[in-house]
């Protein structure tokens, strides 16, 4: 005889909500003790990753969400370190304000150029980011590389990003990596400690991004 | 004063390997507990999310990891419920071995189609994959409506997967989905609980498709 299973009767439409109103009784009194204006976005990857941990681990330097909103309506532009990342990020609402989302890694200039000099792509893809002339966002969801060398060029002034999300994910480097971008002073949103991804990169732009567009209030 | 942060050096190439290397040392003890055969791919979900539920939650039905393989090298194809899910499977080795990976959930017809029943596309996309004539595997990230109608095909024999990846997350019937979906006896590797994504769906992917072609062993 198979077990019953018991399936809650919901709208397609309602489903993201009925979400976020768990997200926000299970956070419970935790909520009170988030940042202020940083509410959307750490609920939003706890609803990406089923995750709790995300109410503790991440870091907003001060004013990084203000300085976000007025970048994108500035028509910035995302630069991810993964394809996986582009893929999920809500491109048509960052089409709006006239930012595009950018991601190197496949480029063949730069899987050379990271052969030869024995770096990573991600390495190589931060440079030729830095050569852009514009406003621009780092959306970081794997290669610690990526932010280790983002916070060089930042400290060599040959690029001053409006934000950078660092949110890479593993056991290498990774730790450090995050302390590091923090230690620029650049504004920046991080998550502490080991965990990430491209999925929390993407998630924590389509946030920003909601913020911006709707009035879904969660 | 800026504080000292400690950057491990070592080359790109070696960076994946020593992080299996550093989950293998924490799992510890538990590693002899996971079923034989399944520790490659309960050690990529823990360094594709520095997440070591990995290795409690995931269920392996019998035998599915060897009919997995079967199936992929038999040329089946990879239905996802998301773009992201797509975006991170390695498609040049699926395609060595014939398959592709497929996702309808931003095709047009999908899209009129849930918008005219009131379901959401995933319900649309599966149905979609069940008029296929072709072998497949389903790696299901996202949506548990995906996960619930396929099940329902199932037990109705309209389809027959070789492999279901049961990886959704969330908080609205995401573990009940989990729990229909073991239950029918198809194939299937589950992320028991409220834990999984697109990043897990992908990476599960990955790691039957590194076991049947190459060598590194972890």
């Amino acid at each position: 005889m198979r077990k019953k299973i018991e399936i809650e009767q919901i709208r397609p439409m309602d489903i993201e909500k009925r979400s976020f109103e768990i997200i926000s009784e299970e956070l419970g009194e935790r909520e009170k003790l988030l940042k202020p204006g940083t509410e959307l976005i750490v609920k939003r990857c706890i609803h990406t990753s089923a995750d709790f941990d995300y109410a503790e681990n991440l870091y907003f330097s001060e004013g990084c969400v203000e300085q976000a909103l007025a970048a994108i309506r500035e028509g910035a532009s995302i630069v991810t370190d993964t394809q996986m990342a582009r893929s999920g990020i809500n491109k048509n609402v960052l089409k709006r304000y006239g930012g595009e989302v950018l991601c190197f890694m496949s480029d063949k200039d730069v899987a050379e150029e990271a052969k030869r000099r024995g770096v990573t792509r991600a390495v190589v893809s931060m440079e030729k980011a830095a050569s852009l002339n514009r406003p621009l966002i780092f959306a970081i969801g794997n290669a610690p590389t990526a932010l280790i060398h983002l916070s060089q060029l930042i400290d060599e002034k040959r690029i001053d990003p409006r934000l950078v999300i660092g949110v890479p994910v593993g056991f290498v480097n990774v730790v450090a990596s995050k302390e590091l971008i923090i230690d620029t002073g650049v504004p920046c949103i991080v998550a502490r400690g080991r965990k990430g991804g491209s999925n929390i990169a993407a998630c924590i732009c389509n946030a920003l991004l909601y913020m911006l567009t709707d009035n879904r209030g969660y």
